[in-house]
């Protein structure tokens, strides 16, 4: 049996701060990897890479995101608050590298899609820049943010106002299939990772055994 | 060139449920897969799927987490309010289809470790129960919620008190490997993947390129 390291608040607490951020980063479980483009009243664009979207709801559409304007200036906060837009764009195994590449600090006058070779583009309706080298592009109206007191971290909600999809990610049953269409996932602070798709399950009735679909 | 579908917030509102559902729960990317563990006042047990856990924050190390209280009764929400104390555990290959089956709706004096056969065990400082099948456990006191105005549904944010990991999970450089640990990643309402790690990224500096550690 492998061993089993029990871990109190007291020791995380005396930790030091690289190993902490790398452990307590895993924690959560695998992360979403995803790229939010915005852009900036006088038309500076800004992309970044995320690993805090998280699903909030199916009807209304909405997603949530993690953002820490209240620790560092954040392009991205300031940017959606200002123009009411930003893009949330699928990171995978062609850009991870360049997506990456955007969390370095660059100046507010800078483009990370100019530093990272990432193409921009509009749709029309958003405002905010979309990846074109994503394959799930998703433009997002920004509607409530919630301040965590305990460490001045915001919640971000935003509504899904228009999807670029690839088409041929959708099965029979409904079921959209973000692996074919090669999204990543990330593990702690800087680990991407391929899945394997290993079951789909059904809806589970309290009656009934677990069912297997395929 | 694969063919776009391009997708509109009229045509998301004019989809049917069950459709939507799919498809707006796939766009978020893929999600942690964790079992909440908690007990009411009664002494009565409840263990629940999410796939809405997201890290917040490593000092105070704090996690938060999805629940709908507000549209359904909602047992977790209830018992972490009571007792001040819940458990997220990750769910790997071995105990998936278990784990899956906690999300029917049972009645509140029924307990999912019974309906399902995973076994709860207590550290003695958390009140919450732990699953003993899950390699990598940790213990929570319940912070602050946040209510979403658009849906009605809370963020909750807990502090990390206690953790149980696989000693040998941890590398050399200090990063934590879930991947090995066996935790498994979800996609949209009911997919289950495994990973495979492809890179690990350095920490970005802006005056340099991007460095590959492996």
């Amino acid at each position: 049996m492998d061993s089993l390291k029990y871990i109190s608040r007291d020791d995380i607490d005396n930790m030091d701060r690289v190993p902490r951020l790398k452990l307590i980063n895993a924690l959560s479980g695998f992360k979403s990897a995803n790229l939010i483009g915005t852009i900036n009243t006088t038309g500076v664009e800004n992309l970044a890479i995320f690993s805090s979207v998280f699903h909030l709801g199916s009807d209304p559409p909405l997603l949530g995101c993690i953002l820490r304007p209240k620790l560092v200036p954040r392009h991205t906060y300031d940017n959606l608050k200002a123009t009411g837009w930003y893009t949330i764009n699928h990171i995978n195994e062609e850009i991870y590298q360049q997506a990456h590449q955007t969390s370095g600090k660059y100046r507010e006058d800078i483009s990370e899609f100019n530093m990272t070779d990432l193409t921009s583009f509009y749709s029309g309706e958003c405002e905010a820049p979309y990846v074109k080298e994503a394959n799930i592009r998703i433009g997002l109206k920004f509607l409530e943010e919630h301040l965590v007191q305990t460490n001045n971290t915001y919640m971000i909600v935003g509504s899904i106002e228009q999807l670029m999809l690839p088409a041929d990610c959708f099965e029979d049953d409904g079921f959209f299939d973000i692996e074919k269409a090669g999204t990543l996932t990330i593990s702690g602070l800087d680990a991407y990772h391929k899945t394997k798709r290993i079951d789909k399950l059904d809806y589970v009735r309290v009656d009934k055994s677990v069912k297997r679909e395929e």
